[in-house]
């Protein structure tokens, strides 16, 4: 029998596009006792999952839960609920993110009109509203709000007016947002959203937490065919997450949840809630600002015109290995943060200032290493 | 701010249908600090779980995997892979998840035909070589091996001859065998298979195991069009896993894999082969047949006519109110035990014995308990 080393994952300061790092008290909550997924005992905890997710998307939509995979399963779950074959549909592309959002939608059957800017940079008002009335016919409209591929920031709110008043549901990737800036499911009217724990969550990865308006639950109830996903079908997936108060009897059992994945979430957003939203998207704000500063003061350029405080992308200079750079970072200071995606790819660094992470002790020390490494790499 | 109690699950003793009791080893694992998904510390710990999953399922399949998703994104990876819509298909249904399969066949675009016996039987050779010959452009016939909901055990060698001598391929359910009863990828000639990380694995739900033959890569590699989920798309997903050594750069991302999941599916795999396949199958079969006597004692009858020794399913006796009994196991043992599905809802209990919990003490914990409600409820 081949022998396997005994499990012993470095402790890694995970400054990349996620997953950010963790701290203590998830990975304790993570490692409690298995319960049953009908035990009374966590449908209590898997309701005040919910309930905290609801807190932190700032919605009173019920229909809030974490999908049973990682963030892109959360895309998908929107996609494949909301999607009919036929169906027209708009989707903006400003990044990776937004390219997979296009090839879900065609999978879908859909037929998917494409509006795109220069990775980078942002869509305004005025676009929308241009490519909102070329497609009158389109019944949703896919936007990503924090492009974890290029570092920018959408905003939200001026098109989602445009895009309700033209009778569409507006869909939004906030993966690398939720829990680090600011997100009113409600306010800003947002129909169908999802994001993933691994970001500023500061959770492991594996669950996606995804919300509904009550207009996008009544496109989902006129549909006419099954969503193509079994897994993800959220016509049954409610009857498990809002089937009734707390009784396991009211609970449907559709899959297996993911029991201890739910502990660390339930956890991460307690955390989140402790620390208070507004404060937390401010501390965001605060640490972004000193790192943007020093990787300034060392000579590099931010890529997108308006940055993510969670997410800092920047130019490489020109003749300098990125790779090795990252290599050495991560074997001699134990750090990780992320290369370029896409057209950025060899050409841009990403790095990560997402929830516990985000801090001036981790600003600092990134700063101090990368420039030892770019002095003499 | 509504503050919400500590975390704090109770220790069950979970001898339901799944999950089943997490040991300690494997709690500690799931609680490590995170890596990045292509750290190459995580990539070998990653390699190494598709290893160990190799030899536990007695293949030397490349494309063998987990999932990220529970079981039944398992089943839906296999689907979504192999199902071109206007495929003929077969499916075998005698119990829950012979149904499902067909649900999601279905939703793949295929037409399915429908091979049945009642629930708790099991399907001999004759009936398949007969759905077969009856059906002989169906590309893949999909059967399940445990099947959760009756306890039933299906032979599979015998189909396997009659469906590769038809030019089909096999697709098993193993959720509630892999790792508890003899299961060999390749001597049966298995096209496509899945499993569930939290049966007798002992392992939390969030992960399944699954493996592609050559045969079946020819098939999906043949499609004309591409697979209808994003997400489980195994074209992209073998190039994270598959593609290449231990150096993280031969490694295509496509999503962000549950870090901490594969840290608790590595830790199990490894106790499987510590205790030995053949060995930990025997004392499957050992601790079911002191069960079995016991609840015989009791006067419960056994369902299935070839039960596996993993589930043991049985008529609840007349006139018993079985849900009180569950819940005076849960309430006052700590002991979760299972109720009937489908056609035996409120005539059946299910009971685990599954992997770590397969033990004599569990096996007269149980009894005792259950002997004592049955007598006063």
């Amino acid at each position: 029998m081949t022998t396997y080393a005994t499990l012993n994952p470095r402790q890694r300061l995970l400054m990349g596009p996620g997953p950010s790092t963790v701290p203590d008290r998830i990975l304790r909550a993570i490692g409690s006792p298995t319960l049953g997924h009908l035990d009374p005992q966590y449908i209590q905890y898997m309701d005040e999952t919910c309930q905290m997710m609801r807190d932190v998307f700032v919605t009173k939509n019920q229909l809030t839960f974490p999908v049973s995979g990682t963030g892109m399963a959360g895309m998908e779950a929107i996609l494949v609920n909301l999607i009919e074959p036929g169906d027209e549909v708009i989707v903006c592309i400003n990044g990776v993110f937004g390219g997979r959002m296009k090839d879900n939608m065609q999978r879908c059957g859909a037929t998917v009109h494409v509006v795109e800017v220069p990775w980078g940079q942002t869509f305004t008002d005025e676009a929308i509203a241009e490519a909102v009335s070329k497609h009158p016919k389109a019944t949703m409209l896919g936007i990503v709000h924090a492009e974890t591929s290029t570092g920018a920031l959408q905003p939200i709110q001026g098109i989602s007016k445009i895009v309700h008043d033209a009778g569409m549901l507006l869909a939004v990737d906030a993966v690398t947002s939720l829990g680090g800036h600011e997100l009113k499911v409600d306010d800003w009217n947002i129909d169908a959203i999802y994001s993933g724990t691994q970001k500023c969550l500061s959770c492991p990865p594996g669950l996606s937490p995804v919300s509904f308006s009550p207009a996008a639950i009544e496109k989902m109830e006129a549909r006419k065919t099954p969503s193509q996903s079994w897994y993800l079908d959220v016509s049954m997936l409610k009857n498990y997450y809002t089937g009734g108060g707390a009784s396991s009897g009211a609970r449907a059992y559709h899959h297996t949840a993911p029991i201890n994945m739910v502990y660390a979430l339930r956890e991460a957003l307690q955390i989140v809630l402790e620390e208070g939203l507004e404060k937390r998207i401010a501390r965001h704000r605060t640490v972004h600002l000193d790192l943007r500063k020093g990787l300034e003061e060392l000579g590099l350029t931010y890529i997108p015109e308006n940055s993510l405080s969670t997410l800092n992308c920047v130019a490489t200079p020109e003749g300098i290995n990125e790779a090795a750079i990252r290599t050495r970072l991560l074997n001699e200071y134990d750090i990780e943060i992320g290369g370029g995606l896409g057209v950025f790819a060899g050409k841009a660094w990403r790095i990560g200032l997402m929830g516990y992470g985000a801090t001036h002790r981790n600003v600092v020390t990134l700063l101090s290493a990368l420039k030892e490494c770019m002095s003499s790499t």
